[in-house]
């Protein structure tokens, strides 16, 4: 049951393209990320009210470390894309942005170009809570930003931590941005982030083409050597499945652009062939729904009110090794009731 | 309070080798590793009544994948420690052991000169459970080996999944073997393995010499790149820190094993002096509570009626599209209760 003010809210978002649209969206979205009670039961009503009109977009991951040039490529492909008919919203998730009060898309003179037009939404990242969290109300945004049409959703993410796992676990293809540099390869192989890309993007090849060159024959060979052939499950027929493929492109010249969308097209068109883009959104869905019932859980263990009484006693003693941590762990959880035993 | 059956077992543990001091091991290991309620609190009294004994051994975790050489090289190393005046115990964490009935260990042929030695105690990796549950059972057990005066306890793991992570975890130091191939190597610093490793190994030099010397100048130079400098708290006295180190040997022949288990001590010395060793463990105990609890949440959601209840059709929901992730997630916690919420 929507209140008034919601049902105005849905009815703006979802009525087309003007002002008052990108204003609804950003409203939401500001809903969504409250942490009052009373938002988030409205929140949650405005969501399942969206939910069929979500899920028509094409959902495109992109992360890199800080300088690879992530807003450049962004703003460059978002402005070639609206040109060519698309509606493109950018929404972003920076694990630090409750530290730094957001780095990524906080600085308003990034994407200028792009962020003043009527078919582009950018959006910060959330800037308070756990990584979990921060992912959580992006989700939610990007099922807002699809019920208003939407058709291409940019998640972008600082090669940080965990928080590209994150991204790829949201969008239905992930691209990763590379300096053209050997100590730049290792980290994103140490990382597992080699491993989940689909597309891997040298930039700033106008500025050392011979090291590009290099970087992409090292990351096509690491890949071999890893046996990244693409999805297991479709090894037996090589020509219906993607092999992740490493190209280079200058961000800042636009060289490339085309040919990178080009790529994605082809992308989304074989895993939507070989029942890959589905099935990824349904493994998706699943894994996002666990994830908040494991925040929940902890959530429920630090509120809870004989958990707060015990755990300074019983972490000092286990820090000074008078109890072993599986019994303090185990007294705990018979402290929060009987059926956690 | 210990019943009378267990005060004998602690007594036969702790009062200095002998057959039944290995008898009473390997039986207080079996009631740790017993689902029963009853025998849980058992084992949770055997562990308290245990505890200030514990803590004493030199905690050594080993790792690779299959074929590398972990069971030689073990016997080899365990022979020579045993020879020194050391008592030696090996656990064993294999993940695939509920599958397989284990592989680690479980084949009696294994380490057969080492297993006989009244001062080697040799057990295989517990059989049911999770990666978690499976690790939870060592650690315990790593406790009751400490009591009864094994002051070398080696943890081996396969190299599949999140093992290796796991063991490192509750060791006080991580060595990785590496068979001399760039696949390998590659692959180890994919799984962020390469990164906790302490000290690498590449094995079998005997086999290939020159493959074995080109992997060693790889694998140092990817550390270099990684900006693996040991212990960033210390990075301002280099040589209070240890940097991680690649040595080349062969298990089968022995050639080696006494250099390998001089850098052991040289690491421990270190670790020691500038406190590392005993922060190490701190942290480890913590996270071995956490990783308690976590697991005993998710328990508890499993086993509630309510969630029961509710699960299959709001999964259903989820996976049709018709419940967003995070709503679906939400109802089952208030299902649980209301401080969940």
């Amino acid at each position: 049951m929507l209140n008034a003010v919601d049902q105005a809210l849905v009815g703006d978002l979802t009525g087309g393209p003007s002002p008052k649209q990108r204003r609804a969206l950003a409203k939401i979205i500001t809903l969504l990320e409250s942490t009052r009670l009373d938002h988030r039961k409205r929140a949650d009503d405005v969501l399942n009210t969206l939910l069929p009109k979500t899920g028509k977009s094409f959902r495109l991951g992109i992360s890199g470390i800080p300088g690879v040039g992530k807003s450049t490529l962004i703003e460059t492909l978002g402005l070639y894309l609206i040109e060519k008919g698309h509606r493109v919203a950018v929404l972003a998730i920076d694990p630090s942005s409750s530290l730094s009060g957001g780095s990524i898309l906080g600085d308003k003179t990034r994407m200028e170009r792009l962020s003043v037009l009527e078919n582009a939404f950018i959006r910060p990242s959330p800037s308070s809570g756990t990584l979990g969290g921060v992912a959580e109300k992006t989700r939610e945004a990007l099922l807002v930003a699809e019920a208003a049409g939407f058709d291409v959703v940019i998640v972008e993410t600082v090669g940080v931590g965990q928080s590209e796992i994150t991204v790829a676990g949201m969008t239905d293809m992930f691209v990763l941005l590379q300096l053209p540099n050997a100590g730049d390869d290792l980290q994103a192989i140490k990382k597992g982030v080699m491993e989940i890309a689909d597309l891997i993007v040298i930039n700033k090849v106008d500025i050392d083409p011979d090291a590009a060159m290099r970087a992409q024959l090292f990351i096509t060979s690491s890949l071999r050597l890893l046996g990244f052939q693409g999805n297991p499950d479709h090894a037996s027929h090589p020509a219906e499945h993607w092999h992740p493929i490493v190209m280079r492109l200058s961000a800042l010249q636009g060289n490339g652009v085309p040919e990178l969308w080009e790529k994605i097209q082809q992308f989304e068109a074989l895993q939507k062939a070989n029942g890959e883009f589905d099935a990824r959104r349904k493994k998706q869905s699943g894994s996002w729904m666990w994830d908040r019932i494991d925040a929940g859980l902890k959530n429920a263990f630090a509120n809870n009110v004989a958990v707060q009484e015990l755990l300074p006693s019983l972490s000092a003693a286990v820090n000074q090794g008078t109890i072993a941590p599986s019994v303090a762990a185990r007294r705990l959880l018979e402290a929060m009731g009987h059926e956690f035993f």
